[in-house]
């Protein structure tokens, strides 16, 4: 499970950092693995105040040097990060960046999430052997409606079709996630944990929604 | 002076702290204002280690919320920056996004200093008011021929032609600066300030290169 | 007045022909200036059947040669258009970019209109001394909703501000705009001239339409 | 094979005409199928002038209506073209965007070449079923030296690693193309075609380079 962070205000600076401590405490609390992705400005502070993976929400594919305003890997692994989303929909990157991104990842040993938009686009992510591919339908972003459960198609589909040409590539999904039950759906149409972001984020109580999101996935 | 340390490996991470931390020690000894400019993931590290103001090399200009992977100005000032560098040649904004960057950090008290590549794209920048504007003719940066030596014409034009549409905004030049003389230069010809990067972010003794830049702006 | 033929498909191929020749009639017969701008594959059987001016929708800044893809000034006054909207807002440009394009165009003796999307970057744009200005409020774009009724300060300001600056650039405005009231309140306001697209490229009726429309710059 | 105009002064406007007539010339005389690929300004009066098949160097992703300054694949239809270049480096694309100008081609039945940068992208690409995919790296774009001769192990790579994922989609190279023993070596390492440039726009005597090409493709 990966909780995005975004830019929610509820989740900046210090708050990102008591936000990933309570990630922390669930994670170890329920023996499931959480990932936080804080701001990139966040992820040093972050991944100094917690040892569960902090990953960057975006890498550039570019080589130390110039590129002044890029976010290098050698960059994120001197932060303490573990890996990095790539090409969110808030985000999105040009194919042969997201090809060298993750090939630069793999030799800095940061975890690459590729974000993908339908499951012909999940496909071609899954060619380029990035750790995990997350199917995010853009429209249900944000909304509260998930996708696990509005939209079961998209993710049996992109399983399916990712299956016959990556055998290995971590399946992730999101968009709309909420709630333990859009977890355990997701799960049961073959994707191998989810990507959320406002349910936690923007949430009064986060505590009690990641202990409710992370239930079926408790060992 | 403002040092922008790129994403060179020299300046990333823990060098990007004992780098600014040089800076510090020449601003205080020569009396005379230096910023440094870290990466992005760099940012809070470098600004909890000195009290020198650390800019950012980049922000973008959307609001609190989703945006994942952008660099926001409220986050930024969580993070301890007191200003940024918009629209470097390495990192061009498009024109609505400089003005909508420069007015939110203006509501932020972030200091804007936005990168030009010519006299013309300059005085375009001025009228959006920034704190500042920095000329860089692109095809000298990084070569260490000094734009001050090499196109006096560049920053003396863009001086009188950024002054007949705004009398106070602070006008920097860059590219290829690596010396006290061509510092000198450069505040000869009407530059009130540069903004320079190889010369001192891969120096093996920054602190004499800096000491030697600083030297026609000692009180 | 500029009829922006956007992507609509009522103004594509041979019915962008036939929407200019009735841009040129109405032009004629009420004397009144009427510029089209029609798709970028459509500008050359647009401007070989019509005798008004043709623009194209967007000129990128590049230099003949390389550069795939890419719309060329000089490629564009070899298919009859005499000048370009630059900067839509469904075509954002970088700054540098926008001021490489004026100077172009200029060279080739095309007409630029940059379009803006507030008054701030309007002045901005008015320093690159292109031949027009065309502020549109994104928001409004589209909707029938006028700016110079809705917004009437947006266009009092832009033309207040612009003038401090730069005494001779056309000020147009655009944005909802679909009748001659909304005609006549933009020329109240200061404005020289409008650019409106959708209540003339949508019309089951567009010969009235126009014919309302330039009704207040009739001679 | 697919002759790229980009943007040569020797082949825009009325000499584009002329040079993809004696595409056809040469096309007919040999019974080598030869596409020619104009600026879009110049799509259709290319398209009006040969009968040999009309591709554009470029297609946006959007749907008719607004999208000012792009470029559809309807109008694309309606200006006589049969296919479209994607994603060349000289326009490199977001992901999404590529699979959805795919997936819109495919419905309005225009062929597809996405070009490439690397085996890796090459598959990705591929993976999307577009009906040709062009390896091209960029290093050798330009240069006279023929990515069949320099890097023969990029074309036979890219032959295998597409094959695996994809068995029906056509397999062309590009690069520093101008012989027909760069070509002959190209089909040899399993390409079905190849997409050049310079070699013909930049030619005094084309129809010369244009035989000399074909020649190993010969019935």
């Amino acid at each position: 499970m990966i909780i995005n962070l975004k830019t929610y205000p509820q989740a900046t600076g210090e708050k990102a950092v008591l936000l990933a401590q309570t990630c922390e405490r669930v994670s170890k609390q329920y023996d499931v693995p959480i990932v936080v992705a804080p701001q990139i400005p966040d992820v040093y502070r972050v991944s100094k105040a917690v040892e569960i993976p902090v990953f960057s929400q975006h890498m550039d594919p570019g080589a130390p040097g110039r590129f002044t305003g890029h976010t290098l890997g050698e960059t994120l692994v001197e932060a303490g990060c573990s890996g990095t989303l790539l090409n969110h929909s808030e985000n999105r990157m040009v194919l042969a960046d997201i090809e060298a991104a993750v090939a630069k990842a793999r030799n800095l040993n940061l975890y690459t999430v590729v974000c993908t938009n339908n499951p012909a686009v999940s496909v071609a992510a899954a060619t380029l052997n990035p750790d995990a591919v997350a199917v995010e339908p853009p429209e249900l972003i944000g909304t509260g409606i998930s996708v696990s459960q509005a939209q079961p198609e998209i993710i049996s589909g992109t399983v399916e079709m990712i299956r016959r040409v990556n055998k290995d590539v971590v399946i992730l999904c999101g968009a709309g996630i909420g709630t333990g039950d859009d977890v355990a759906a997701a799960i049961k149409l073959g994707a191998q944990g989810v990507l959320l972001a406002s349910a936690v984020a923007k949430s009064d109580k986060p505590e009690d929604v990641l202990a409710d999101l992370v239930s079926p996935l408790k060992k």
